[in-house]
């Protein structure tokens, strides 16, 4: 029997010096409980996703350094923590310094593990380098490390040889995706498996929260605990790190499997605590009960990552205050409930800033709100300002130098709707926030992020897209959890939900004449879906023939009947397929280059997530084929 | 003898239809000359930088249908090409359809090489997976594919056996990365010549223009083939491709290098050219006489390399006409002066838009730099809507609906210089661009990019940043080459040259005052490049040290003697130091996320070639020692 406690710990990204600080502390709170082992996540002491700093030697001098603080801890008990771990005699393929990503076990004052192994520390075995993830780009593999030693795989995945408590043990250290090896040549427990196993596998591990990935995990983790007849610790920090564009929560949600693969201890989502307890090695930590884990519905997770995802991000960077346009719509809506609940009313300004296209229905919607959720609020109009702007740009003259002529530029009603959405956003919210001492929120959610349906500098700007990563049904739901869950009344109203979604930048946008978005969401959002949250992501070719075979609906996943109802012929089909697909790889891209970050929530987020070109428009070869025959087929 | 034509064509990124069009035209222009090989470059059929839609199996059907007819095509004489191969049996790491980035070489019909490889194609077996690179995101290598099939590296690396007008010959295929193998373990050409060497080595590219680099590639290339003792022919595509963040030009420049390493034949940088040459290859291309390159200098090659970028970039995104906000300063002056020689004087408007702060010296600049251009012109001033909007903001109550009491905001010096900054691009130049039918450019330079010198939908706004990779002593070389050697006659008028820069936001940027930027560029342009550009990035640790050494100026390449006139103390360099280190991981990392696409000229640009995160300050702890020491010994 032996005391293990699990350092869930939040991971300040490019602090070692607070990170350590942190680990320094839940070391005395583990010696405190008479724990012999403390296991702290990957990458515990530099953070992990921290775009290139990776290259400042003085960094990776820093954390060496804090890395001495912490083995030096390990007096009278055993602590395991991710680190980067430097060869300063190697280079890595980039010709710098040679990193790795490395798993320290430390045990009176000293390293454990180098007796057989190259290095007084473990490497990560697998490098993820897709979603997010940038390994390869900074990090040497243990893959290339037995080219270079010219060994083999096996050779270098090892037990560490530990004694605790008076018990010997083999520990088998696995960093993150060495867990997830299945779609990999090489598996690290297999490895270790196939060489007489170990007496108990850890996972140190920084990985974001992706909705449904802990069920995900759960299954994975047990089978590998299962199948190998030992306890599987995981350790997972928790915090937000960010890749410029992107920004990530960390749920920890960090767990131990017994040797039957049962869940037997587990740590509560997003909260950074130290969790200690007896495990009978022998007995395959079959001395726990088997835990029962709760899984939260989606829409309640979502709301929870949401809601630490804007309050961890406000904190690191220092803003206390958040101005938020609203409209009376159901985005700025939810956008205002959410940020309410983070930072309190009296630190939320919202603005309704209408025109002459908006609503009294809207104007009353914004102010409900505000009502409901008892914040500031403040109306400023626009008209005059967009009325100058149109009168400035088409009377003043512009001069031909060459020919010494002047003429005069027209302003179209399509210029005219992008000019309101700059007024506000440019002109008034970021003019307020800076007053305010605060910073202005985008609304924008995924559905309107796919295809560009925002103004750049318009209603696309702001300092986070929280809301972002969710289509449009989700942020629907998100707004009804809101009102019956998060509030002690619904704060947002009902006609807020019920009224048809609109810009209101229009006469042709009016929604008490029920005339809304060109989006019909019920359908795109699942169209959009299979473009960009795929697998194996949709182009039009895959879409068509999907239509011809009548499998669309169950392919993409909307309602079944749908698309027959709304497209009469596979002319208007194609016509809607195409003028989407094309703003998704046109001016789309384009806007997204420039959009704030995007707080992920899916499998698949807009950023970092999805890496993408300002390319334009492509349609295969086979697509062309395919639309010729149903055209000439459907009419 | 055969004859070799080099098929430096522009590749169109994720445009395979015109690519393989290309092809086509430039294998029948090969004929033409009776070559019996035409070779074109790395991903000539895909393109290279396509973010993930790589991820997208109908485009890689897509991709392996046109490689089917370019394969038919060479009947009569073997044709080389790059393209992604799918393996749809096998997954990559991220459990995706398996994808190579490969070479394909055909012959009357059939593809050669397959008796001593698994494939009928041959692999690039170096990834690269830095600066702007992800091929370990998206393809397979060689040695992972090694790890696979239990084999070793040295046997999948073989020639591919030809017989080429009679003559039997060796082929040494390398793809761009595998012949700059001085950072990696592995080494293609020399596991080649040890297994008894070839007769001539390829390598074909889609290697982005850097500057600079074309005098390394020629060093390292010259060497391989006098190493070898063979021939090396080098294939590289024109074009542009970009990565979201950052837009890379593509010069060609493919090489022919004899087997004493000497130059005989080069392709026109930037130009899409066929270009043949008969090789004796018993002589190792000895009957071709070498050819001297003359480099342009510098500045002339980034003036063309810009010109070149703009002008494509422009074409690919269907932009004819561009609206520039010209303040009579230098920066958006060397802008007008580039887009107007791509695009024409008719097709540039030129805006002008004072507010009581800009001087009549800037205004009168701007106008004169609009007649020397002879594009169109106009004057849209912004003083009326600044002070609405600081009015506005001022004078609407923002009513606490909780206490039932209002209040007002009030606007500082500061909010109003950046509520200038963003009426003129969010509002003014947004609004005319539109109108006028084109985009409007952000003229920013690498200096301000670096510090965040430049305000959000403010002047760091527009389509494009392509000066953005360009410091501030750049811009003022760039703008002597264009008066000197661009134009007819000068256009940038002297004075913009000589005036101190300012953003002329407020009375404290007075120009006429000789009042302008806190940026120092002497200085701080060394100190920003050390900071991002320095192959081991710089932080204040090493500045300080370098500084306390009084080797500061010799590392970072300023001016001797400029420290120590900038700073009188120890305490003012260090405040100069923390004030910028603060912006740069502060503020402006927030700006860049949000920045347009940066044309990249340098070793290392803003974007997809520089990571970041949005993680704020860090200070190393060697850094607050050596401080502290300053401190206390300077005061």
């Amino acid at each position: 029997m032996f005391k293990v406690a699990l350092g869930q710990m939040e991971v300040i990204p490019g602090r070692p010096d607070l990170n350590t600080a942190a680990m320094l502390s839940m070391t005395e709170e583990a010696r405190a409980i008479h724990a012999q082992m403390v296991i702290f996540p990957e990458m515990a002491i530099p953070g992990y996703f921290l775009g290139d700093m990776w290259e400042q030697e003085a960094f990776l001098r820093d954390c060496e350094e804090y890395g001495r603080a912490v083995i030096r801890a390990s007096a009278d008990l055993c602590i395991i923590f991710g680190n980067v771990a430097t060869d300063w005699d190697k280079v890595g393929d980039d010709g710098r310094v040679r990193k790795y990503n490395a798993c320290f076990i430390a045990q009176n004052g000293q390293l454990r593990g180098s007796e057989n192994f190259p290095y007084p520390f473990r490497l990560k075995t697998l490098l993820p380098n897709y979603r997010e993830f940038d390994d390869t780009r900074h990090f040497y593999s243990l893959r290339k490390l037995a080219v270079e030693l010219g060994t083999s795989i096996e050779n270098l995945i090892q037990p560490v040889h530990l004694t605790l408590n008076g018990i010997a043990m083999k520990l088998g250290c696995l960093l993150c995706e060495d867990g997830w090896s299945d779609d990999y040549a090489v598996k690290p427990i297999s490895v270790l498996q196939a060489q007489g196993g170990v007496d108990l596998y850890i996972n140190i591990s920084s990985s974001p929260f992706t909705l449904g990935k802990n069920n995900k995990r759960n299954r994975v983790f047990s089978k590998e605990a299962k199948d190998a007849g030992v306890p599987l610790l995981y350790v997972n920090n928790t915090g937000i790190q960010n890749n410029g564009k992107t920004l990530y929560t960390f749920d920890g949600s960090s767990t131990l499997y017994n040797s039957r693969g049962e869940i037997v201890a587990a740590c509560p989502p997003f909260t950074a605590t130290l969790a200690g307890f007896d495990i009978d090695i022998k007995a395959g930590a079959g001395n726990l009960p088997p835990v029962a884990i709760t899984e939260p519905s989606d829409i309640e997770t979502i709301y929870q990552s949401l809601h630490y995802g804007i309050s961890h991000f406000l904190s690191s960077i220092g803003m206390k205050r958040v101005v938020i346009g609203i409209s009376g719509g159901i985005d700025s809506a939810v956008a205002a409930a959410l940020y309410t609940k983070v930072v309190g009313p009296d630190n939320v300004l919202l603005v309704n800033m209408p025109s002459r296209y908006n609503s009294q229905t809207t104007k009353d919607l914004a102010a409900k709100l505000a009502e409901n959720l008892g914040t500031l609020y403040t109306v400023m109009p626009i008209q005059d300002v967009v009325d100058y702007t149109v009168d400035q740009i088409g009377r003043t003259p512009i001069t031909d130098l060459a020919a010494n002529t002047s003429r005069h530029l027209s302003v179209s009603s399509f210029v005219k709707e992008n000019i309101q959405a700059r007024d506000r956003s440019s002109r008034v919210l970021a003019g307020i926030a800076a007053a305010f001492g605060g910073g202005f929120t985008c609304n924008a959610n995924k559905s309107e992020l796919t295809v560009g349906y925002s103004t750049l500098y318009g209603d696309q700007a702001g300092f986070l897209a929280a809301l972002a990563d969710l289509w449009k049904h989700q942020i629907y739901a998100l707004a009804a959890f809101i009102n019956e869950h998060v509030y002690p009344q619904p704060v947002i109203p009902q006609e807020t939900i019920t009224i048809v979604p609109s810009a209101e930048l229009s006469a042709e946008q009016s929604v008490d004449a029920g005339q809304g978005d060109p989006i019909i969401y019920p359908y795109h959002d699942f169209l959009f879906h299979s473009f960009m949250e795929r697998w194996n992501k949709a182009t039009p070719e895959d879409i068509l023939s999907w239509y011809q075979e009548g499998v669309l609906e169950a392919k993409i996943g909307c309602r079944p009947g749908l698309v027959q109802s709304l497209f009469a012929s596979p002319a208007a089909f194609i016509a809607d397929l195409e003028r989407w697909w094309n703003l998704y790889n046109g001016m789309a891209v384009a806007k997204r280059i420039q959009a704030p970050p995007v707080l992920a929530v899916s499998r698949r987020a807009y950023g970092f997530d999805h890496r993408e070109a300002q390319n334009g428009v492509y349609y295969t070869a086979r697509y062309q084929t395919l639309k010729k025959q149903l055209l000439a087929k459907g009419g």
